[in-house]
């Protein structure tokens, strides 16, 4: 990372789950002052890391839209970045800081660290991690993620069938991340690990679409990409983590 | 989870992962009207959760100490929580809400879900998620935690080292939580992986004291409870992720 008196500095700003009250309080100053602000967006419609924040921006922004084609083949989307990364750097150069919005998180599956990849041996870059999709679901399901001595498992529901399978083995808990059309593989590979009864099934966490119900009453035929399926192998138990003194060292 | 019309509400609070400004503006929020607040501490000492939240608390509240032994034993840990959730549901049966501090996120290995465990039966219990010390590290040392597909598993260094070995094999990430005394045993497993070269240690992400150096350099002799190791399979490649259309669904 480089830095001088004159440069701005590129912030990848974690915005949160969906409510935009769960924005940090850095974030939140920081989208105060930077007067650039860059978001992720589909190539047509409304950027939901841009609605998230969307309270908190000042008037009178510079505004950076990154759109991406939904069906990304390598070219397009190395130059959607590369196009991006350009203009940031404009920005930062000039002396501007650019905040860069990311749903949840920015390092926790974001796409900002295309952006990242891309500035941080030209310029300043600091991330400001935010409240995760993880972490948020969990919250709204009423129901701990992991507990004392847990393992557990994120597994992207693009993933083959086998490597699925494989990486559930003996894990305590799991989180299905970007579930959209692989809902029946992983509910069946669930079943067979014995998983499934208690699962949960999460889309737009902590938004005012916010939809939570157990995985076997959930519709396949109306499962967005980024939807979430959270199991844990104490099955209902794992509303009462039980006795504290398990997770002693 | 009962509610009625005089009976406060039990908040627990994710104050995030050490720096004060990485809370929510919810969580903010709730500490500013909360007349009570709780917080989990040793015997003797400071509590880290109510050291992260305290520039953000007001003048006068009422304070609800639960200080856990630091070597558990069944009955004393269970005793305490029990007292806590006993002295907690006073408070909300007159009228009042409590804000439980919880640092980084309440239900991702946090002692909150054994309250919480204890009061959702009987009292309207929120959950704010905060951020997580897994996403604030990843954040400090500029790499990201998972991309694109990658499997990614948080493992506790108490774990057996057969179990460790079994749930690391074909996992693209891991994160190693708790690692303690454990560190030893951890490098020694990434070694056998071959995820070892060029994994992280960090201690304090995000606080004043924050440590962060390559696995190899870490000095096992000075290890706390609470560090972590980050570890990717693409082992130095993992700072720059590469091809975005590999993410594809």
């Amino acid at each position: 990372m480089m830095s001088n008196g004159k440069a701005g500095t590129v912030y990848g700003i974690g915005v949160g789950p969906g409510d935009p009250d769960l924005i940090t309080l850095k974030a939140y100053r920081i989208l105060q002052s930077a007067p650039v602000v860059a978001w992720p967006a589909p190539m047509e419609g409304e950027s939901l890391a841009r609605r998230i924040a969307a309270p908190h921006l000042p008037e009178g922004l510079t505004e950076v839209p990154i759109r991406m084609p939904m069906v990304e083949a390598r070219f397009p989307a190395e130059r959607v970045y590369d196009a991006a990364a350009e203009e940031i750097s404009g920005h930062v150069q000039a002396g501007r800081d650019v905040a860069v919005l990311c749903e949840g998180d920015p390092f926790f599956y974001g796409s900002f660290m295309y952006l990242f990849a891309r500035l941080v041996d030209r310029h300043r870059v600091e991330v400001v991690p935010g409240v995760s999709s993880l972490m948020a679901s969990a919250a709204m399901t009423g129901a701990p993620l992991a507990s004392r001595n847990d393992s557990l498992a994120v597994l992207p529901g693009p993933l083959p069938e086998e490597d699925i399978a494989a990486r559930l083995d003996g894990m305590d808990a799991v989180v299905f991340i970007k579930v959209g059309r692989h809902f029946e593989k992983i509910r069946r590979l669930l079943e067979d690990a014995g998983m499934a009864e208690d699962a949960l099934y999460i889309q737009h966490a902590t938004m005012d679409r916010q939809h939570i119900q157990p995985l076997r009453d959930a519709d396949e035929t109306a499962v967005p990409y980024f939807s979430m399926i959270l199991a844990h192998r104490r099955g209902e138990a794992w509303r009462k983590p039980g006795d504290p003194a398990e997770a002693a060292q």
